[in-house]
């Protein structure tokens, strides 16, 4: 808190999901199923997660229900992934919606909710467009799974989803989209390949320092957002070794299958307060990150990872206090805000995230509908420096690596 | 997260109340009340703010409601004082409540709100009784506007009232008991004389630290009660001189005003966060705290001042780690944990909190009786070191300073 907080504002501050963490979690859900009423779920999940052996498993679980299952979900969500899901709970006739894996699949579940009683097409009720129709009926209840450590979706009150054609993601907003309960069981991240460790990691990472960063007063998500910056500091590149070794076939001990939970429940742990924080805002990483995704297709988290610490070189500036302490909180002898840039270029070379867009394989030609996609995205609006046209262009060039 | 949690455990994590937060806040009181449906308030207080001329200010905000005040509310609040408001509240035929106040008023707002639809007496739904009817009937709505920074009842679950007779102090407990919308204005706290301004910020720090050491796994209200500590650290000093400069006729600069807002806007803040942060437990300082209330009637937030050094002294063995964290956030050349005991004793010296029992006049033959309440109190079973019945020896002699 600096003495250039507005204090003749009034903010707001509301952390309402019931979350269950622990290894095991998962096996909650009848129990949750039941205390909500719901009879008929509707499964919300990725074409991966559906062939995992522990999503048998849940089934399972749900034998004393009557469960149908949408698994037509794969990378960044698009309109008629969501349109396909509302078809199946229509036919299913379904009472609540149980959504398993990342950010997508959650993504998904949370537009299909929306869906059952708005009419109209999903975008006619994007978030900030002053022509939106009002989210005023009643949104079934859903219970997130999360599968990844990263969007930390489960736990936000937003939809990303992009226009099958343009690609274009839009965000779809209301507090009655958030799930009423998460249920997150760190045993359904130990498998996770190491690639998407580091992608989801580095996500939920740069919910973290942006949402610390982004302009406002709010003590509560600022505490949640460094100790979330400690816990990847401590537990991400443990979780990255240790896909690595599984995937080379290595065996555990005992006692690095403990370490190796502990690693997992930390960034388990780290990405739900990542989004929990980030209702104070977000920043610039993510305006260029939704226009690499936008543009170029990429892997959100994996976005965000390759344009952090650039994008940080830029705020850096305008919050050395602020960068000091997250320095501070990863390593002890640090002097300066600069340290902790470095920090962040040190972690991502080490968990395997390339360094620049071009070793990415992104066309530096792609730059100009970048900055204008950029741009337009709202995140950068809370970002504490404010970002011009030539500013994003400095931006995405130092990503690039020229 | 150390590697001696628990990871095999299940965890809840929840924050749900909406708090509105900023210089002002208190004028939004009828859009609050209308967007709850509420017409005719029964507005809760103490006697000492019933006389203020904010609260009168307060009550011209309610002119096209139908309001009714409860002020009949004094010391550490008790069973005669709920079933006063609950008379009045019937002969208003009231449809929900403005409790406005510290804890005392908060704590009596929600006992009678419980006790509303709830047969019987109050203490019949004691928290953890296995005999306690159950609190199972709708609970009318609360809005509460804190006056004090310290106990945080605002954003917590339990009330905590004392018997006429005895005065034990029995908590009932239930997240339905949580006021659904919080306006926390710093302008309402300018005013608070500096003995208060002591005691309350005491509190404050006591759940904190006690939130952050108790026992289970946290790392969101972790988060939040570290950056709390680190706000007591930067405000609470800077409240008590003002008050005590204001006290003695002195006049503010500009400068000085904003600067007198920012720092009770810490405070603010962090009483909150303590209170949030408590849900994951508290610790043997705040059994010592309760006992001294029943038995000395003391003042909740002087006896937790009081007792906090010595109690933590008792812990440091247990938790050296999170100790060194704490003494970091407050003295960035700390190399232990003691550090932070150090820095507890010099801020309670220098906002003039008296250092031993005996200073505060407690006769040291109340011992026996205070080593018995404290043992049956069930704040100590989440202190991080178990608490013996020798052990509370112990700590109550080293408070007395012998």
């Amino acid at each position: 808190m600096s003495a250039t907080v507005d204090l003749h504002t009034i903010h707001t501050y509301q952390f309402p999901t019931r979350i269950r963490f622990g290894s095991g979690a998962r096996t909650e859900l009848p129990h949750v199923l039941s205390s909500l009423g719901i009879q008929r779920p509707l499964v919300v999940t990725d074409r991966d997660v559906a062939q995992l052996p522990w999503f048998a498993s849940i089934m399972e679980l749900l034998a004393d229900f009557n469960p149908a299952v949408f698994s037509q979900i794969w990378g960044n969500p698009v309109v008629s992934q969501v349109e396909s899901g509302l078809a199946v709970w229509r036919r299913h006739a379904a009472d609540g919606i149980v959504a398993i894996g990342g950010g997508a699949p959650v993504d998904v579940a949370k537009a299909i909710a929306l869906m059952v009683n708005h009419p109209g097409h999903l975008f006619e009720y994007e978030d900030g467009n002053p022509n939106a129709r009002p989210i005023n009926q009643p949104i079934p209840p859903i219970v997130a799974i999360p599968t990844t450590a990263g969007t930390g979706s489960e736990v936000g009150r937003s939809a990303v989803i992009s226009d099958d054609q343009t690609h274009e993601k839009k965000i779809v907003f209301d507090p009655k989209l958030l799930p009423c309960v998460v249920l997150a069981d760190p045993d359904l991240t130990l498998g996770l390949p190491s690639k998407i460790t580091a992608a989801t990691g580095m996500d939920a990472l740069t919910h973290l320092v942006e949402a610390y960063l982004a302009k406002g007063f709010h003590p509560i998500c600022d505490g949640i957002a460094l100790e979330g910056i400690s816990l990847v500091a401590q537990h991400l590149v443990d979780c990255v070794q240790f896909a690595q070794r599984l995937a080379a076939g290595g065996t555990l001990s005992d006692r690095e299958i403990d370490a190796h939970l502990l690693a997992r429940s930390g960034m388990l742990n780290a990405s739900m307060m990542g989004a929990i924080a980030f209702q104070k805002g977000l920043g610039v990483t993510h305006s260029c990150a939704h226009a690499l995704s936008t543009v170029c297709d990429l892997h959100h988290g994996l976005a965000n990872g390759v344009m952090l610490a650039a994008a940080m070189r830029f705020n850096l500036p305008t919050s050395p206090d602020r960068f000091l302490r997250m320095a501070r909180l990863v390593n002890l002898q640090a002097t300066d805000g600069q340290a902790f840039i470095d920090w962040i270029e040190t972690l991502r070379d080490t968990v395997a995230i390339p360094a620049t867009l071009t070793k990415l394989g992104i066309p530096k030609d792609t730059i100009d509908r970048l900055v204008e996609v950029a741009l337009r995205d709202g995140c950068h609006l809370l970002n504490p420096r404010p970002v011009s046209r030539s500013d994003f262009y400095a931006i995405f060039q130092d990503a690039f690596g020229s």
